[in-house]
Parts: C-alpha cells; sequence; structure tokens
C-alpha cells in the first residue's frame, strides 16, 4: 500500500480514479466473437456484466423489462416514485420543466408522498409477469419495514443500497437491520452496498451477501464529496474489493461474493476498466439515463438528490441518443464511448486477448496522470 | 517526511491541499443524531466547532450575535469598518456596486479611515449584550494599542491575526509584542494565528494560546499565493500544526491547545476533511458571506483586499443562498455543500462510524491527484 | 518499472505521455547545418525520419508523391475512398459540408462500398509512377485478400496497420494472418503495428518486420479510451519498444527493427521528443492534414471514424495553414510548432548537441507534471 | 536526483516548475523595512535583484534610464529594432494594430532590416549619458562581429544571451565564439544564457562569466517546447544551477558566479519563488512589459517571435496597468501580484524571517502538485 504522509500527523493512502487508468494491450488479439461476456450471479445468469442503477431516470417498469430481454439487470427502486404513486409519468414528465434552480427543491417535494406497500407489490409484479429476472432495491433504513412486502412480491434479487453500507450500524433510535441475520432468513440474494474498502467489503461479504457494490452510490450527478468530503476514486475502490472477495474466498472455504462496480462510469471504457481492475459487474446510470425510453426523458438524478435536509446530487441534463438497444449493442453512431456499450467491451477484450471476464480481471494497465486526454477523463 | 529533489541545490516537501483529499468510510456506520459535534475551548462550549472569520462582510455584531444563537462564535474585526465608523452600513452597499477594476481602490480609501477606541468598546458591548459569547481580533501590529480597550469592554476570547503571526518578531522600528508575556498577563483566551508548520505552531502554543489559527488568513479571493509565493496547502499544514498539538501536550504535561484551520474551506466537505486531518474546529468566511443576514451582501473580501501597498486579495461575488440558520443546520435546497454545514458533518461522521470530533481526527483518509472530480476541487 | 499500487488487488505501471516530457540541452550546441536528419530502412533511403498516416485526409496518390518529393515517404490506405471510388473527390469535399452529428453516420456510409482491386493496383502504379518510394497499407483482417493485387503492383514497402496487431491472432471463423509466415515469404519490407508494450513488440519484431509501429493508430480525433479504455502514453510506449528494439537486435544477432511512433504528436515539439525517447521515425497525421493539397480540406479523420458497429474516431476541423513544403521545411509563419516541422527537428538536436538521429535518441530528458505549459500539452 | 523509468529503455528527472512550489514562513517574522534586497553583481550596485529583458517591448533607451534610475538594471537587445531604426517608434505603434494572423509575418519584416553599428553605440551611449549603469545583449552568433562596436560604446555589463547558449559550441561554417577566450580579453563583467542544468550551468562559469542566465529566454508568449520541444521547468533548472554556483565557488578557489533566472515568472509571488530556489536575481520581460511607459505599448514580443524561419513565440497582449514605478515599487491597486513587486519581495522575505536575499536562498519550501489555486498558477 502506497502510504504518503499528508503531513506530520496524518497519513493516507494515494488513490486512483478509473481516468487515471488505461487498459494495455500486450499479448495476442482475438476476434471480438470469440468473447464471451456473460455473468452469473447465484443461480441467475446474464447476456452481459451489467446492472441498471435504482434510480428513476433509468429505471421504471418499462425499461426494467427491456434491459432484462436485453440481457441485463435492472434494478427497480422501491423508495422511487413508482411507489409512491399509482402514475408517476406526469411527476416524471415535470422534471424535465424545472430549471436548475427549482428543481432540487420540487424533488424533495415529489419524493415526500408515503410509500405504498401495494404498489412495490404490483410493480414486482409487473416486471416478474414479463418473464425477465426482477430485482428492486430499499435503503438499509427502510430494508426490515418494506422486505416482506418485497418478499411476498416474489422478487428475485433483492438490492440493499445506500451511500454507505456497513455490516454494523449503530443506532439508538431503533433496532438497526441486522443483515446478517436478515440474508440469512432470506431465500433470495441479496447484493449490498455501497463500500468502497477492503475492510468494509469484507465484513459485508461476511453477512451472506451475494454480491458487494463498490462506490457510494454516485450517479452523474452526485456530489457526496463537496457535500460530505467522503470519495475513494474507483480504481483503487475496485481493487481493494477485488481483494477482499479474493480472501473471502479463501476464508469462507469457497463462497464467491460478486463486486459490482456502481456509479463512476459513464463510457463504455470506463466499463471496460472497471472489469479489468476486477469487478465482476457493473452498475450503471447515466449511460442509460440517455436511452430514448429512458423514464428521465434526457435528465437524470438519483435519490441523493431529493434528501430532504442535505441534498447530495443534482438534477443533471444528459440527452437522449438512441435505443435501450443501440446504446447497449449498437450500432453505434458516434465516436464517444456512449453507444454499443456491451461491443465496445467485447472488442476490448479482444484487443486484449482474453475471452471471459474473470480472465480479463488479469490484463495489464497502466496508471497515467496526465497521460490521458483531458476531453476523455 | 516526503521530501523531494527539486534540483541539486534544493529540496521541498510534498504537501496536499484538503482538494486532494477525500474521507473514507470504512468501519461501521451511525445514526447521525448518534454524533456530538460540540465544541469547547477553554472555559466556553459550543454546538458546533465552527467560527467565523473576522470580516467585514462576514461578521457585523447583528451577525456575531445571530452565529452565537446558532451555537457557533463570530469574530469580530476590530480593524474593519465597524470600529472605523459610527455606521459603515452606507459603505457596505456601496461595495456591492464597485466595478472589479474600482474595488480595490475604493477599499483602501475606506480602511484608511482611523480606528476609534471607543466604537471598539461599543461593538462588543453590542454583541455581548445578547448574551452570546464574544470574540473580536486585532493583527499583531495593532495587538499592544489596542488592548486595553478591547479588555476593558469585556471580551471573552481574544483573537490576534495576521497572515503569517510568529512568536518572535523582530522589528528594528518599535517594540514588538512579547506574544508569551501579553498572553501570560491576559486574563481571557487567546487564539492566535496564522501558522502552517509543525515548528511555527509549536512555538505559539508555547505562548500560551488557547487555539492556534492554521493557514495564512486567506478567504475566497486571497491571492498571497501570487503575491508572495507563500503557500502551503491546508491538508499538510492541519496535519502539521496537529502533530504540534500532540508533542505540546506532552511537552507542557498537559496543556491541550486547539488546532482551528482557518480558511481554504469552501464546502461542508471541506469542513469534514479539515476536522478529520486533525483540527479540533474550523475558522470560515466565505461560506457565511452567502447568508442574506451577512454584511457583504452577497460579496466578499478581507483585510488581505484593503492593504495600502500591497493588496493581497479581491472582492469577490459569493451570492446569498438563504439564512445563516440554513447554512448552518439547514434544511439545504442545494446539492453543492452549500448549505447545512453543520447537517453535512454530522452525516460524515454518522457515515464514517465516529460519535465525536476527537475520534473522527482519526478517521482513514485517501490522497487522490486527479481522482477528484475537478468540478468539486 | 515503477509500478504502482492501485489497490490491494491490481498494481500497474506509471506511464507517461510525451507532453510530461521536456528535453534537456546539456551539453555543447550545434549549427542546424551541422545535423542530418536523414532516415534509412531497408534500402530505402529519406530526407526526413517521417511517414505520413494512411488517412483519407492526409494521403491522396497526388500528396503520396509530393510527400515523397519532399523527402519523406506517404502511406496510402489500401482500405480508403481512394479503392473504393474511381473518384473520390466530391465525396472528400462531401464530408467538409457535414455537421457533426452527421459526419460519423455519413462516413459509415462512404466506406460501406466494396474495395476494387483494380483500383489498388492503379493507385499505386500512380504514385510509383512519379519516381518516389511507394507504400500503402492494409488492415490485418484484410491483408492475405488484397496482398496479392498490391504486390503485384510493385509496391516498395508494406504497412499492415491496425489499432493493436498481434503476432498470434486467435479466431475461430477463419484461419487468421500468419504474419511470420506472410512476412517471410514477401519479397517487400514490412512496417506492421500498432502495439504498445515491450512484450507486443518484441514478438512482432520475431516475426521479421523491419519497422513497427508504437500507438494504437489514433489521429488526432481517436477516442479508443473514452470507447475501447485502451491507453498507453506514448512517451512510455516508445520507450518500452525502444527497449524491445535493442534486446532483439542482441537476440536476433544484429537485425535493427524500426521503431516509428505512430500517433500522438501535434507539433514539432512532440516529434522531437518522441524521436528524443527512442524512436527511429514518426507516423504523423494531423500535423499534415493542415496542408493546402491535403485531401482533406481542412478535416481530418482516420479508419476509426468509419467503422460500421462502433466508431472509434471523431471527423475534426485541423484548417488550413500553408503547403506541404512550408509544414515540413518552413519557412513558418506561425509560432506553435504545426509549420516548419523538420527545421525545427534540426534545431532542436543542433541546441542539444546530437548531430545524427541515432545519437540524439540518447538526448537527456525531464518529466515534469504540470511543469510545462498547460496550453502547449 | 529523482529519476523516473519513462518506460525500459528511457528515464528521465522529475522537474518542478515555479507554479509548483510554495514559500513556508516557518520561523520569526519582521517588519518589511528590517529587510534588505539590494544586489550587487562585480562592482555593480542595485537597489534591487532585478534585470529587465532584452526584449523590443519592454527595454528602449528610455525605459532603460528610467529602471536604472528605480534601482534595476535593463539590458538593452542590441539585435532589436532600436539598432536597426533610426526611429523604431512607429513601428512599435504598428505592432499593436497587427491582428493575431499577420503578427508574426509583421515582425519578421521588420527585424530583417540591417543592424547599424552606429546605432549601437549610440543606444549605449544615449543611456549611458544618464548616469545609470549600462547593459546591453547579443546573441552569440553576433557577439564576435558587433562586440567591438559595443565596447568602444563603454558599456558597463555585457550579456550574451540566446534559448541555449553553451560553452563549446560547433560549427563548420564559421569560427564559432570561444567564450572563454572573448570574455578573458574582455574589461567588463559578462553575463550568459540561457542554460538549465548543473553541467552547462558549470561549464559557463568556468568562461569566466559574472553570471549566467536560468532558463531557455522564454518571455510570456514563448512556445519553445512546442516547437522544439525542449523544456526544463523553472524551478528545477534554478536549484541545479544553484549548485553548480557552489561547487564552482569550491573548484575556483572563491568566484561567486550570479545566477540569474531568466523568463517563466510573471508575479511577485513568483519572483519570490525564483530566489527561495536559489537565484542571485531575476530577469523579467512582461510584467515590465506591462507598465505605461513600455515602448511595447501593451504588447509583448521577444526575439523568438522573430525568426525568419522558425518563430518560437507569440506577440502576446498583456496590457497596461501603470507606471513603471508602481509596477516595481508600488502602491498597488490590484491583488494579482502584478504591481510593487518589490514591496512584495521584502513583505515575504519579512513574513519567512530573512533579512537578506542571501539568506533567504535558505527558506523552506513546499512542492504542491495541485495544491496551488488552479487560477493562480
Amino acid at each position: 500500500m502506497t502510504d504518503v504522509e499528508i503531513g506530520r500527523g496524518k497519513s493516507g493512502r494515494r488513490a486512483y480514479s478509473l481516468g487515471e487508468i488505461g487498459i494495455v494491450p500486450a499479448r495476442r488479439t482475438r476476434d471480438p466473437e470469440e468473447v464471451s461476456i456473460t455473468w452469473q450471479i447465484d443461480a441467475y445468469r446474464f447476456g452481459m456484466p451489467l446492472m441498471a442503477c435504482p434510480m428513476d431516470s433509468v429505471v421504471s417498469p418499462a425499461t426494467a423489462i427491456a434491459i432484462g430481454r436485453l440481457g441485463g439487470l435492472a434494478v427497480l427502486d422501491l423508495e422511487g416514485l413508482w411507489t409512491r404513486y399509482e402514475d408517476p409519468e406526469p411527476l416524471l414528465a415535470e422534471v424535465t420543466e424545472l430549471d436548475e434552480q427549482a428543481a432540487t427543491r420540487r424533488l424533495q417535494a415529489m419524493y415526500a408522498e408515503p410509500i405504498s406497500e401495494d404498489l412495490i407489490g404490483r410493480r414486482i409484479a409487473e416486471i416478474a409477469g414479463a418473464g425477465v429476472t426482477t430485482a428492486a432495491s430499499l435503503s438499509p433504513q427502510r430494508t426490515a419495514r418494506y422486505a416482506k412486502a418485497v418478499l411476498d412480491a416474489g422478487l428475485d434479487i433483492f438490492v440493499i443500497r445506500g451511500t454507505t453500507v456497513s455490516a454494523e450500524h449503530v443506532s439508538g433510535r431503533a433496532e438497526p437491520l441486522n443483515l446478517k441475520q436478515f440474508i440469512y432468513e432470506l431465500d433470495v440474494p441479496v447484493v449490498v452496498g455501497g463500500c468502497a474498502t477492503y475492510t468494509a467489503a469484507l465484513h459485508l461479504m461476511r453477512t451472506g451477501a451475494a454480491g458487494v457494490l463498490v462506490g457510494f452510490g454516485g450517479g452523474s450527478g452526485h456530489t457526496t464529496v463537496a457535500v460530505l468530503g467522503v470519495a475513494v476514486p474507483m480504481a483503487t475502490a475496485i481493487a481493494d474489493v477485488a481483494a477482499a472477495r479474493r480472501d473471502y474466498l479463501d476464508e469462507s472455504g469457497g463462497r464467491y461474493v460478486h463486486v459490482i462496480a456502481d456509479g463512476s462510469m459513464t463510457s463504455s471504457g470506463d466499463i471496460a476498466k472497471a472489469l479489468a481492475i476486477g469487478a465482476d459487474a457493473v452498475m450503471v446510470g447515466s449511460p442509460l439515463a440517455r436511452a430514448s425510453e429512458a423514464p428521465g426523458r434526457g435528465y437524470h438524478w438519483g435519490h441523493e438528490a431529493n434528501h430532504t435536509e442535505l441534498p447530495r446530487g443534482a438534477r443533471v441534463r444528459v440527452g437522449t441518443i438512441g435505443t435501450l438497444e443501440q446504446i447497449l449493442h449498437g450500432p453505434s453512431t458516434v465516436p464517444d464511448g456512449s453507444m454499443n456499450l456491451m461491443g465496445a467491451l467485447r472488442r476490448t477484450m479482444a484487443t486484449a486477448g482474453y475471452s471471459d471476464l474473470k480472465e480479463f480481471q488479469r490484463v495489464e494497465v497502466v496508471v497515467a496522470d496526465s497521460g490521458l486526454p483531458r476531453a476523455q477523463r
């Protein structure tokens, strides 16, 4: 570990972002067609290692189905508009009309509406009815309260997601969620996070989770570092948690917990880098918010944006560039890494000579400071 | 210490700014309500570890009272407009009308008016009359001359503040302030600075000061590095002075001198980082200059801006975003770390699992170069 | 090798771009007239160490002849417009009319036209007819198919060029090109690439190539890092491949394989740096696309820009600044390193005291992070 | 020395610019009035350690006199307009009228006029007539030819200045200047440069020079790194040459050769940093080109800008901010380090506790990467 002395009284580790990383093709090359990008977690198998972020601008029941059919796994936010409103479409449309100043206040108001357990059940059923794998998320604070409604609806994969989720939460007000016991008693696989360090991830793995989310839940518009000062650049976070996966595999006698990079990826190049550094899959938001089917209609925001007292994210304009299919599988008509995300991943792996994702985690990388073009960082 | 060779004839230490630091949540999490952010210096106890900078754009008698009631400690600049003019309000209003070119010259003229000892007494009495803790500042050059007027007024906490304050000032013109003797003879606690190194801080601690200010007095508009070439990035300065606190605690057999980060913090994230690296409290200007009550009316400037011969700061437009209460305690309606500064601090500590400020100084941090988003540095 | 730990599970080498490098004059100086910049590869001798990139915006039969007469070596792209259309001039003119949005789509369509073997032969003959050395390029995927047509036309230097070319390509669909056998059976010298590492280059050298291209084929508008995540900053890539040249020289008992830096150079300063770090010659595109004779008419694009499913480059406006002669040999009327590329190289070598290119590879350099002016990086 | 491996085949030293340096006040403070900034080279004593660059936009006979009277030493460019034209004022006025495109071409034409030996003599006499110390410069190429005219005019300090000047120039055309013999035979002290490394400086010192210029002659608009790839960031260059001064002092049994930082300083902070790192004096251009008396009338250019075949500098607009006296001695009415350069230097030294320039070379400094505010780098 590369510790630097900040001053006499404090040291810190040097940490790296995906923008500082370059993948190095250093051996044989392959045809892209020879490459497999399938991903399996627990009993569920997917055509691509990609989850869609539980954000209202990205995942609605309709896009969850569409993404599932295209080979990915979309996670519905059970604390979003779809479980608070019978018909959130007018609200989603309204968000696009707000000016910069008013956006945060209006989002705070929209999300003040109570969550309906009935709607939780119906939304999950709607997705399941289409025959795709269902996944949905709750924050740790609300998991205990709504878990029964979720499970009754027959969810396939349970996601517990917050800015920072720890295996041991301390609270004087209420009995906090006992993650280990909760997961133990559950029949469905649980993906949990965010976390960003070896130790935090190892503790989450020990709760029995099938996967851990790496990152602090940031979408394109998140401002966690400005508001909280909390930041662990993504490349370092992934590499650390991947090491926890390896050590936990040994410790547990063979449980392989999936490492899912969550946020900080805006192009196909970033996705390839996250996998190259050790992630098993990625969870992305803004790249999918640019789809013509996206409920955000060219705008993008996450949970951070509507916190009642301390919003930590902005509604950002991302634009609309093509269909979900084009964004995931091409063909691309733009040269900036925003379309054909999975075609690009295949080509990166082919160029570097790897035929599956697990092997690709061993690819050589360089760290470049001002080495990479500014425009592309 | 990480010394780098600049060239064969000179080496220097690698130093870090707050913008290069990220706080790492790495253990349990807590409810924000479980977190204490109270701060005590000498006999004075505060609801938050925050001092307001002695700058005319931030602290008037009225805002000193307001900030005190909200739990903080405001420091009135005794060499500012409030001790030079019976009614400075018209001048404060005039500053907002100046164009960029004229601002420095007009400020130079406004601050050429003599300081009135009578006004010193009346301003302090005005604040004390409201029942809040009083604090006010003088530069080292004028401390001897005006100290009696200040003490007669019954000030609680005496602040001696300059760009750089040393324990041993050399002057051929006049008897310089003997800090050690001055503080020894005083009945009130003294906070003194700026300083930015272990050695300078240790010498200031030995004068008997209750707290030392870390930094070179820079507000948002300061240009010390351009004018003087003097610069010690804040993260390194805090970590160094925190080490001096620890060593002086031992040397003195138990005197705990408070380390107060002064300047270079523009968001709640920066405040959290300063405390994470070892500060006991922060002294901020521009974040409070954005309050609707702020005397600067959306503009901000410090002493540096009105030096007769060598101005080292600019009047900058910071805008008005909400009330002092909103800025300090929320609720926030913006996602950029400019509102609910103390709510954000609680959440950072909760996220990282710490329950009081002293413990929080041990939180893990990373150093990221281009790792942190540009927009937020 | 300077490996940095990205996180516990992954390390990577620190890599440097040309923008971080400065050449250091540290001994005697010379007259520029005393300097030789001639370059010889195989039996071909050139007045300058410069190849023109096989890009339709740079090399047409006419500019290939012009560049040859000025002392350089232009490479015609045999998969470009000149082998797909009897008269590509109207198409080249049309590209300049496209708006940013439409450019990629239209390029995709233009390059969908089939390649004509007849045109391959005629284009090469056209250049050869002018008496200059002929060079032309194919991608590895199409080399086997069109090689006969190329050789029948009597090409002097064969270039096999792709984003990444490896000595051992794996394909399940078709028999991949066996580079070693192909080169062995060929009578003409082969230049092959891109590659960016010691190992990849060493394997290419072992195929019998006369020269290897360093880089990933990027022109000014390439976006490989955004789309694929693949990036090796050029200074490090050149230094690595130069080491492979030295080791292969020993291993082969005396075969000197030329190292040709391909792309990432936009000014005469960049060209000098590439040679200073170990390149024998450079292959440039955008600097020549600015010539009044350039077929791109002030626009510039590479193969990456027209990929059917995954474009990885943009058509960029580079403008027109002078004749090919002025750009290569001056006189320059602009101070930005875009004109008199070879006069500048002579002067750099003279300033640093070197009289030929092979010696100049030993010149001292510095690595500067934010040291070099931003505008010039 | 901190060598970094660029790649397997090449290493380079990590070098630092002034923008990466911060001066650290770490001991006692002083009154600015207690500080001496006088400078003596050979028999000439000056009120400040500042030379004005031989650039037509800065030094005319009139400003040479004015700068001399203000305590500095201005160097007249003997290859500039003042020795080519009886009355260059109309040409100087014309430069301000040129647009960006035309500037370089017109400068090339203006400077094509032959140099008059008669004018050399008269310009020097004009300055000497005012009673100030005279200094003037020639390039190494023209030194032999015009030296007699210069010496006959009774010049006090001879400056030989080029982008890179070495002790041993190699030329096949003509007998190059033998610096050592030339200086030996001269009665006046010689200042010679630029150079940027320990070795090059040591060789220049051995020629008998009284001072060496550190840097590559760059004014604000120079583009040496873009055109030639040549660059040694200034902080490293000064520290290296200062080490050569120390070693040569020992080797020579006591000859102290002055180290004069030439270029790359745009603010008073930069000047303080250059001296802090080891320079004995600075040579500045653009800061003085902003004077109302400056012959450039708000524009600035150097020799690099008018090279016939390879211009390596641009005419840049710097604006006019005040009189020479204000710029050098204040009072300042702007907070950006562009006025009261010497007042600022005094204050920096006072703040850091040093009373003369030689001692100040020992001041502590930090190296900050992104630590220093961007706007001020």
